[in-house]
């Protein structure tokens, strides 16, 4: 058996945040059931790469779940007829046309349902507030006030000992999560962070996710791995 | 145009309790989306009912989206494994085992999503604390966790008037929810209550549901349309 007696729901993407947060969640002790959602987004290859990093991430499941949230428009993420902007180097203070909405309330109501009927009792999300400061749902106020709710909306909130939904990575810039992750031995070749890949997987190298992936490997001195297709 | 300026995201599932909301909303002055979820129920029979209230209710509107909640099991809802049980006299004070991990913090996410995209800045939920005290999700202190959620969570949470999240039910009892529903010209013969119903959509009359809303008629003093399949 060993010490690895909690169970938890990891939220993975097949981003480079997302595979961080679950090597430190295996780290912590817990065993670890990836979570992923297929929601109509451009880059439908990123559900390949979560495959991967769950699998070669020790996780004990996989579960990918289909939602509609493309059906609910509004995002250049899921709505094919508006443009993903490319990168401007000063972070804006307004949210972002990427945003997706009430994406990660989704995602964590999803991931509270699958805790529930796999006795799972802590949930690990990648969200950060540093070089995302424009998505409302990347906040410590966010991550904090869906704690309250799991814990008066569920049956294991009420009568067990609680749910923590854990965001490890929110306070983190870009470069400290790939230094996080190198000494865990994430393998940050298999994530793919573009939001407009070619079919193949090549980063586009000018979205706001490129850029910001590719300042990140820089300042933390590590060789991206990221395969470009320019 | 007229007075009806609000627009609202109404959670409608073919039952007495939503399409009783979907009325209150409309009478306060909303201009109502009505949003229901196939979810992998048992009773798809309800999504049928869902539509025909949405219509006759007066909704300008009306999304049925897919969910995977089935997917997460656990429920007898939505588990074809396990027995949906017959209704016991007194309440209990357990948790039923047709409670669905997570519903309605599943379901009031996805109207947030919805809302959000559509300018809608309050959403309605039939959720009862009275006659379902056994369910975490229907209760008061739920409905405020959400609401406080929606409003760090999104957008429109964040930038705009923030949002509402109304639960006009919660301390009625069924009988009170009827009265209410008449008073507002509901065609309660167009919903249905059964956990268990047959293909042609008639009540098992043995069920809690079908319990809790005989008994709901018989207080209120009005004659039950609903069809019974014995």
């Amino acid at each position: 058996m060993g010490v690895e007696t909690k169970t938890a729901v990891v939220l993975v993407s097949g981003g480079l945040d997302s595979a961080t947060v679950l090597a430190i969640a295996r780290e912590a002790g817990h065993q670890c059931i990836a979570l992923s959602f297929d929601y109509g987004q451009r880059h439908r290859i990123e559900l390949d790469a979560a495959r991967q990093v769950a699998e070669q991430g020790g996780a004990i499941d996989h579960s990918v779940l289909t939602l509609p949230i493309g059906e609910l428009g509004g995002s250049a993420l899921t709505d094919l007829n508006l443009d993903v902007p490319e990168a401007t180097e000063a972070a804006s203070d307004e949210i972002p046309v990427t945003y997706v909405p009430a994406r990660n309330t989704i995602f964590l109501s999803m991931a509270l349902g699958l805790a529930e009927t796999t006795g799972a009792t802590d949930i690990f999300i990648g969200a950060n507030a540093v070089d995302y400061s424009g998505y409302p749902d990347c906040r410590p106020v966010f991550i904090d006030a869906f704690e309250r709710l799991a814990n008066v909306a569920t049956r294991a909130g009420v009568e067990g000992d609680g749910f923590h939904i854990h965001a490890p990575l929110i306070d983190l810039s870009k470069a400290e999560i790939i230094q996080r992750g190198v000494e865990l031995s994430v393998d940050y070749a298999l994530t793919i962070s573009c939001y407009n890949p070619s079919p193949e997987g090549l980063a586009c190298g000018v979205c706001d996710s490129c850029y910001l992936r590719a300042k990140g490997f820089e300042e933390a001195g590590i060789t991206d791995p990221t395969l470009y297709r320019t």
